[in-house]
């Protein structure tokens, strides 16, 4: 254990003695260690621990055990309690990636005006399999499959070269104690899992996993720093920048090899995912004028260009993105709510739920308010196009109620429904459909 | 299944139609669902199977029933019985791999001169995703983790994109009989934890696992390609033929990023493991003249450049690789074996047994007769170095048994064992090694 962080320390931050780092601390076993091994080895250290207090009494008695804590190692603390709900709900993003994202920026904030060098998180080796694993049973690509960086911007992990075993005999040996961990519920159950049932047995297969597997994350992250410098230089070699829009050549794209990978390449940044730019690269084939929208971004297909444009703030702020369906939505005083069906059979519908190919769905969903030009494909009429506003006129709906109908589309631009009146064809449960999402609203 | 089959040739081979294709047949499951499919489709093909002969009796019945598959279909067959035991003896692999390799050379063969465009395999994105995870218990690099390729060189894999229940489904579903395979028993125990073990946990984590897994290994794909476009245009630009020798420039090497992905990228195709790669570029930082050995080439570190022979027809011949330690060793009369061990106390050594640490050793291992020259740490003697042949003449080796000695090599070229005679310090099992080979020999 102790052999590793120092192997670490010199490989990557041989500095590490001479500026002090802010260390991210929790108060779980992992935290606890590295806070132990700093102090052990005479590093220049801080701690910094967020409260999110979404546990109430339990985050408070986390707090309570980090202050001790610092207080022990004479390292200073700072404690934050970031609003995760109200962050979450203005960027339209869930709780989970909320407390991530707060914590990072906060994180960074104190390095730069407390004057650290590095920010260091406790994840080991096992972390890093765990995350592989997950990303490739949700779907993954080369970043996906290069587990924890050792090193990035200005984080760091020290523990990385350690797996789960070697960090809990060190806090048995040197009798550290440390609070247990019962956050992160929905990731947690799944993440454990694979901890449980997965790494048990392909440490069966090879007892020396964890250093094998350090040894090929290692190859892939070089693998992805080299295709890195390669689809990086090509990027800005190919991209112009024309005031208001990025501009893209369309032959340069089509007259490559891997078109698609090369275009999501260029359009991860602005947002888009790879399931959406498959869809892209078909329409590249097609009629100039399509367009495609990510959380952040239009992109127009032009007769020989790709055009990017950044949405209107007024945009932004009357969608909602929808990443998974794990739990309800709230929006405008209404709740979308998810649940996965074995079969179609069991589905009583009506007005207030749809039941859709989950299969067909591409993320990030989005709910917006209706806009004039939208149209869809309602369900029964084979195929056949309709405006949402001849529906609306069909329907009688007046205009008070009007302003308040709602759409949800995939990730395509497609409308999956035009909520509380119509689904569309293209998401119907076909015969061949593996598995059916119903989708349901109710008054919140 | 049908559906997928037809998908898979309207992306990739929209030629089958006018050109036969030569399905590989073992008469399992697989394979016959897949000639089932060509030849309800009118498809032209025709089938090879090998019997290795290396199950008796039951090898007989697979082929009878691959020949009155075949009969039935009107088919042209195909049967080889090639001598796997000779031929993985001779070129110093296992059985596994000399029947892999005797294979599909014989497919390409018959492809070749029987006018056959497309050999085809019966994989399924099962087989694919299992690949992947022993890959990865195993330690792999990119092209480890792009599972199994639908389309490389002339080969194809047509059910790529269904997987096991869904082939298991058309068999039933179109009163298709099968034979149980049998063969491959070590690899098997493997691939069968990975798949009743593993992949059902993922399932459970994501129903759509196999549908998410061929998009991941399609993106991975691309990076592969995109990485190999890169990187091989580089190698054309630095490597030299001088003749007798390929001379690849150090600074080009050190002077880059990820300079060890990038050696071992150029090192590969002469038989050098990553893991070696890494100790050349230690050495890269030394002095000059240090050797390395790939079962094929030497490679010589010289002041500026790099420079790889080919190995004499001679060497190739008094030396055996040893890819594993699952099965023993047989070479010269004499039969290597290896065990796992818990702990060094169990160990009961002796001049016929050594102990090491297994996680010290650079695969392949080499076992040739001692040399002039030869030079090793003896076990015991502090790090002290020691000519083989000093070794010999303390010990009043006679002349003619002093031909017979051999040594064990690791993959780094150091010595392991003067077999028999005396350990190496440098393998020896120290305090924090996980685990222990013990490598016994006997008469055979």
């Amino acid at each position: 254990m102790l052999d590793s962080f120092l192997t670490f320390i010199n490989q990557h931050t041989p500095d590490l003695k001479h500026q002090p780092t802010l260390l991210a601390v929790s108060g779980g076993i992992d935290s606890v260690v590295m806070v132990h091994l700093f102090h052990e080895q005479g590093l220049p250290a801080g701690i910094a621990h967020c409260n999110f207090g979404l546990r109430g009494e339990e985050s408070n008695a986390d707090e309570a055990f980090v202050r001790a804590l610092a207080a022990r190692c004479n390292f200073p603390v700072f404690v934050s309690d970031p609003d995760v709900k109200t962050f979450s709900k203005s960027h339209s993003i869930s709780t989970q990636m909320a407390a991530r994202e707060l914590r990072y920026e906060w994180f960074e904030e104190i390095r730069r005006s407390s004057g650290y060098g590095w920010i260091a998180t406790a994840h080991h080796s096992n972390d890093s399999l765990e995350t592989l694993l997950l990303n490739l049973a949700r779907g993954t690509g080369l970043p996906g499959m290069c587990g924890i960086a050792p090193v990035r911007d200005h984080l760091i992990r020290p523990l990385i070269l350690s797996n789960r075993a070697e960090v809990r005999r060190y806090a048995e040996e040197n009798g550290i104690t440390w609070r247990e961990d019962r956050s992160n519920a929905s990731d947690d159950y799944q993440r454990n899992k694979v901890r449980h049932h997965v790494v048990p047995v392909l440490t069966d297969l090879n007892p020396s996993l964890e250093t094998t597997f350090n040894a090929s994350a290692e190859r892939l992250r070089a693998a992805n720093t080299l295709l890195d410098e390669y689809l990086g230089a090509w990027k800005s070699r190919i991209m112009r920048d024309s005031g208001g829009s990025m501009n893209i050549p369309i032959d340069e794209i089509l007259g490559k090899s891997e078109p698609i990978y090369r275009l999501w390449y260029i359009l991860q940044d602005f947002g888009f995912l790879y399931s959406q730019v498959r869809a892209i690269a078909v329409a590249l084939h097609g009629k100039p004028g399509k367009q495609f929208h990510s959380p952040t971004h239009v992109l127009l297909i032009d007769r020989a260009l790709l055009i990017l444009k950044a949405h209107g703030e007024q945009s932004n702020e009357g969608q909602l993105l929808i990443e998974d369906t794990e739990t309800p939505v709230e929006w405008l005083g209404m709740t979308l709510c998810f649940e996965k069906l074995p079969s179609a059979g069991a589905l009583d519908s009506g007005p207030f739920a749809i039941a859709v190919d989950a299969n067909r769905l591409t993320f990030p969903l989005m709910l917006r308010k209706w806009r004039p030009g939208d149209i869809f494909q309602p369900f029964g009429m084979a195929g056949r196009s309709k405006k949402v506003s001849d529906l609306l006129i069909d329907r009688k709906i007046d205009r008070f109620e009007k302003d308040r109908i709602v759409v949800l589309l995939d990730g395509n631009g497609e409308i999956i429904w035009v909520v509380g009146q119509r689904a569309d064809e293209r998401f119907r449960v076909g015969e061949t459909a593996q598995e059916i999402l119903k989708i349901s609203i109710g008054a919140s």
